[in-house]
């Protein structure tokens, strides 16, 4: 895709604004960490690793110009501020943590150096998102029948990453291996991702693309409408449950009636060992208001009450695959999560640079990755 | 509710637009049935025996002034225009039917009192709809506990009927027979009929609502959000296959799966006995724009697909009962159905005067009525 959801430029970051997309193509320019935590929690950048990308480089311009001994504190001021934007994916706590290992590593450099190294981290998550999803996109892709047609929800494209996609990087990855691939969209209610984010990017990639309302996918199941669904994902439970957008959940329930599978891509960075299931996971509300405001005007009768919960929780038991960008993780899940995590922390790992974070980089894919994980 | 759907002024059909609510109450008057036909394939007016009872209205219009010895070939016309503007309630086919069954037996009165007699039948089943709404709702209300919540979908309330409604005609009931019953309504996509019109009629008669995306219904089912589902129907099949509004099918699945009674309330205008089952029913497509237009604003990229179905059909073993004028139809809905049907087409029914199409009529709810259908 043409555009770069987001960049650091000039020691600012650079977004293109989501929220008025596809209709304008707007670029905001962020010159401290407040801005960025505002882009994110007003959705201008989303996505989950996007958005753990976007708090990387926050945290760079907030610690900009900060001595080493003032550096931990202002670090966790600057975390906080990040952290507080939206709960519910693991991706920005995950990004998080690792620039605070980087700068627990670094506080003997003085205050440019330091900044340089926290920079040039940002810059490494960034560049490793687009390397997993291109791994995690070559497993996907050897699951898709030739012709195929995939459902997806929301953006799980190269606007929810730093490119290329997770759920629509192995779309892409299969169109690149030269199968022929179809995407349904839902709409998704009430941001219009799928409709907004999803239909623009794959119309800039000349891949076919057909948008539904979110309601509609029980019909287009039962009349064998889709292949397969593919979804990102926003956070993993260590048995398997997914956080993803609202509205995951019920296609997950219509694919196992229908009989199709249900997979999701995951970059490591989605995956939160800690949490043991989807009960820990928090669900964000969000304003009533942007569900009942819909292009500037409002719906429902003023007063009324409305629910805005962001996501939902698929079980593990109604996920067919986990797809990631060190292998395909097939039920049951917890004990493939379990393998994954040994792997992660093996002394492979390890000498790749463990201490510092690298550990959830992003090794080209190779055949063998995936079979460890069944 | 204060406002009246559709009414019969000075010889012309006056409905309130329901493409304008809440946010304006607009009423449109229409002097001939092509008006009445239009105002149906728009959307004016909509909700299944709403539109039965503007067909029977259009006919009047329509044969106003017709000489008897026209009169046939002349309400072949009418009757193909107001049936080709929505292909899937079947209230429609059912209202002309009655209507034609009428004319037929008029046939030796002169052009005024042949349109009186017209006129009166339309008026009729307007009057019998409320009627039945309130006789469906005794029976709906007592299958719910006390306090509860009510998922519904789309509007089945006051709007979609001559008045009370069929899912809220149930809501209704409750309230009066002093339940705490609250409601949360899907908002609908994409014409927003839960978030514009349920909304609104349940806050004109301050029953508590709350407003969700179509895709939050996992969630909040997965978190006991809801103690049943209700839903009305524009088409039940005699196999107990019903055919609603886009996105009651996966309600339905999901009710399954979390336990709680998924219930279809259904006047006898809604259940059509000759079609055997769900296959049998036409499902309309609208047009994309409907879908991609939101508020003025186009959300997804110029050019793109877009699917538009408008229904779609719940198979008859995810209902745990149809609720009618008559009583409630409890598994197998395909023996309960037989049962109702002989009942109807029973002497008692005969004398009833079955043979101007009374049959449908709704007799006052008794208890033993709803009896013999288990």
């Amino acid at each position: 895709m043409a555009v770069t959801t987001i960049e650091w430029r000039n020691d600012s970051v650079r977004m293109i604004d989501q929220r008025l997309l596809p209709g304008r193509e707007v670029f905001r320019v962020f010159h401290d960490y407040q801005g960025v935590a505002r882009a994110i929690s007003e959705m201008i950048i989303r996505g989950a690793p996007a958005i753990g990308v976007a708090a990387a480089m926050g945290v760079a311009l907030g610690l900009k110009g900060t001595h080493s001994a003032r550096a931990e504190r202002r670090f966790a001021v600057v975390a906080h501020k990040l952290k507080s934007t939206r709960p519910t994916a693991v991706n920005l706590s995950w990004a998080l943590a690792r620039m605070e290992r980087v700068l627990r590593a670094s506080l003997d450099l003085p205050a440019r150096a330091l900044f340089e190294r926290l920079r040039d981290e940002a810059l490494a998550i960034q560049r490793e998102d687009v390397a997993a999803n291109r791994a995690l996109g070559r497993f996907g892709m050897q699951l898709l029948s030739d012709p195929s047609v995939v459902l997806t929800h929301c953006n799980a494209g190269a606007l929810a990453t730093a490119g290329y996609g997770t759920a629509l990087g192995i779309v892409r990855a299969a169109r690149e291996a030269g199968k022929k691939v179809r995407v349904v969209a839902d709409e998704t209610r009430p941001f219009f991702q799928g409709s907004r984010l999803t239909a623009w990017e794959l119309r800039k990639d000349r891949i076919p693309v057909t948008v539904i309302a979110d309601n509609m996918a029980g019909l287009l199941l039962s009349r064998h409408g889709a292949d397969c669904v593919i979804v990102g994902a926003d956070r993993v439970a260590a048995n398997g449950d997914v956080a993803n957008k609202i509205g995951t959940y019920p296609l997950a329930v219509l694919a196992q009636r229908h009989g199709i599978p249900f997979y999701v891509a995951a970059p490591l960075s989605s995956i939160d060992f800690t949490c043991p299931n989807g009960d820990g996971i928090p669900i964000e509300e969000r304003a009533a208001e942007e569900l009942v405001m819909v292009g500037g005007r409002r719906v429902a009768p003023a007063g009324v009450k409305a629910f805005n919960f962001a996501f939902d929780i698929t079980p593990a038991d109604l996920v067919t695959a986990i797809i990631t960008e060190r292998g395909v993780i097939r039920p049951p899940l917890d004990r493939g999560l379990v393998a994954l995590k040994r792997v992660l922390e093996g002394p492979a790992a390890a000498a790749q640079g463990a201490a510092t974070g690298a550990t959830f980089s992003a090794p080209a894919a190779n055949a063998s990755a995936g079979s460890y994980l069944r």
